[in-house]
């Protein structure tokens, strides 16, 4: 069997993303955000690169932008801090690593990642995490480096009212993911985010949990979402697909439809996911009414979407 | 339909359980610590009470008592300090709670439930959750009610050698369990543990885990599983077993014994589960030598288990 096909696919969020409250300028720093991310990953796997570093790579420039919520434009949580999480896992072997809660860490996917390749476990959280990242010479931002004047704006907001937010004043769910198959037929995925503005109590979502926001087995196919992270654990959302394609023989598109367009929707859990399979098919069903998303295979153009 | 069957499984850790290493009087000790635990779960469902509260009751028990590595018999971490997990899923609604990484409560399992039934989250981690519980009122006990000889000898010794331990001086996956079905044929899981001897950087396993250690489906089956947690994380584990009921028609037995005896034998995860379903069928497979266990149902004598 030939594995020449290649794929990435990856998202920055979803939620209500609407044309009519979008300026041009704002939309263009987002197309090229995403089309940055998506250079960066597919670039690895034009060079016959791996699927993991393809999907850290598309996660890290994510992390990089101050517009999604992940690595350097996290929001704020209740007490003015930046709480992240993330998570990576190979199709080949089914190894993964995860974070949750970590601070000042400028690429929280790398953490996961070490987590993955330089321990036994698969996931550590909050102040044993940071210490982790440290024995592994990671250098700690300050928190300056995390500051964006629209987060800190959108955190006194959501104080004054009482809220706990998903992301912007909109309702959006800030994450940052991606998927790829490499040349040699094996999946990745990965994803990070910022949790939820004002968020309290040490909250984490679906991002760093295998199975939920994060799956890769390459017998079927590599998931990363971004939604209501309670309601896509308790769907067991990426899971659930690779389950539907395995033990009932649904394709990609099918299996991802059905757990995002009718099953999540049946609960009320807002979101999307991008997901790639072993032959290279791409699929990036979103219940919301926009996500930021991008995506490239073999012999195709590149696209990068916003709304619906 | 009627639901007048009700049933209960628990455990209370697998592993390197030999009869040649067990003295009567400590075997006694178990076997009581097991048969508390199931009486105070059982009594619940025959008075009428609810799956939920019965796995609730069942779990606390076991973390009462100090034989089991779930809230006060919890193992030692590196630091000398008690770092516990736990979850709990009713399988009507799919509402669920979790806590990782929490100190100096009592009963962990009941931490999750008040994630579970007083927040909008589904887990909650360290400090975070840490304060959560004190604004639910959750008094927080004194090291010194964790304090057993046989732990930090236990520690003490994986100390010196730098090892870090599944549990006991064998090797033994150290977590409590409980799954239910209750006269309205609502099913409930639930799971607690104080996770690895001198474990380092805030290590979770898949206690706490939704899909991975702990899950519950009315239209499936509850499960609680117990074993070598980073890979119980990446076979999915109970919501394997529930996919592979629903899509593939496996019955529980089928299923458990599928995932347990073969697909976790062939990545080397070593451990256990107990499970109910839907008609009051339970299964308690498990691929170490031993596993602590008991089940009750409707019409059936209690079994207490330690051995294969």
């Amino acid at each position: 069997m030939s594995h020449s096909t290649i794929a990435l696919a990856l998202h920055g969020g979803a939620g209500t993303i609407l044309r009519e409250t979008m300026t041009p300028e704002l939309q263009a720093q987002y197309q090229l955000g995403l089309q940055t991310a998506l250079d960066a990953g597919y670039a690895i796997l034009e060079a016959g690169g791996s699927a993991i570093d393809a999907v850290a790579a598309t996660v890290s420039s994510l992390e990089d932008c101050p517009l999604f919520n992940a690595g350097r434009g996290s929001v704020f949580n209740h007490i003015g801090e930046h709480e992240m999480d993330a998570a990576i896992m190979a199709g080949n072997n089914l190894a993964c690593g995860a974070v949750a809660g970590i601070q000042g860490v400028r690429n929280p996917v790398q953490l996961a990642r070490a987590v993955m390749e330089e321990t036994e476990h698969v996931l550590l959280i909050g102040q044993g995490a940071q210490t982790f990242a440290q024995t592994q010479d990671f250098p700690l931002q300050p928190a300056s480096y995390f500051f964006t004047q629209q987060r800190f704006d959108q955190w006194q907001q959501a104080l004054q009212e009482g809220r706990v937010q998903l992301d912007h004043t909109e309702k959006k769910f800030g994450t940052v993911g991606a998927v790829a198959l490499d040349i040699r037929g094996d999946l990745a995925a990965a994803t990070s985010t910022g949790g939820m503005t004002n968020k309290q109590f040490g909250r984490v979502g679906d991002s760093p949990i295998i199975g939920a926001g994060t799956w890769a087995a390459n017998d079927t196919c590599a998931i990363s979402c971004t939604g209501h992270g309670e309601l896509f654990i308790k769907a067991a959302v990426a899971h659930d697909i690779h389950c539907l394609m395995s033990y009932k023989g649904l394709s990609l598109q099918e299996a991802s439809d059905l757990v995002v367009l009718e099953k999540l929707v049946k609960i009320g859990g807002e979101g999307g996911l991008v997901a790639v399979d072993a032959q290279g098919n791409i699929s990036m069903p979103f219940n919301s009414d926009g996500m930021y998303r991008a995506c490239k295979s073999s012999g195709r153009e590149a696209q990068v979407l916003i709304y619906k």
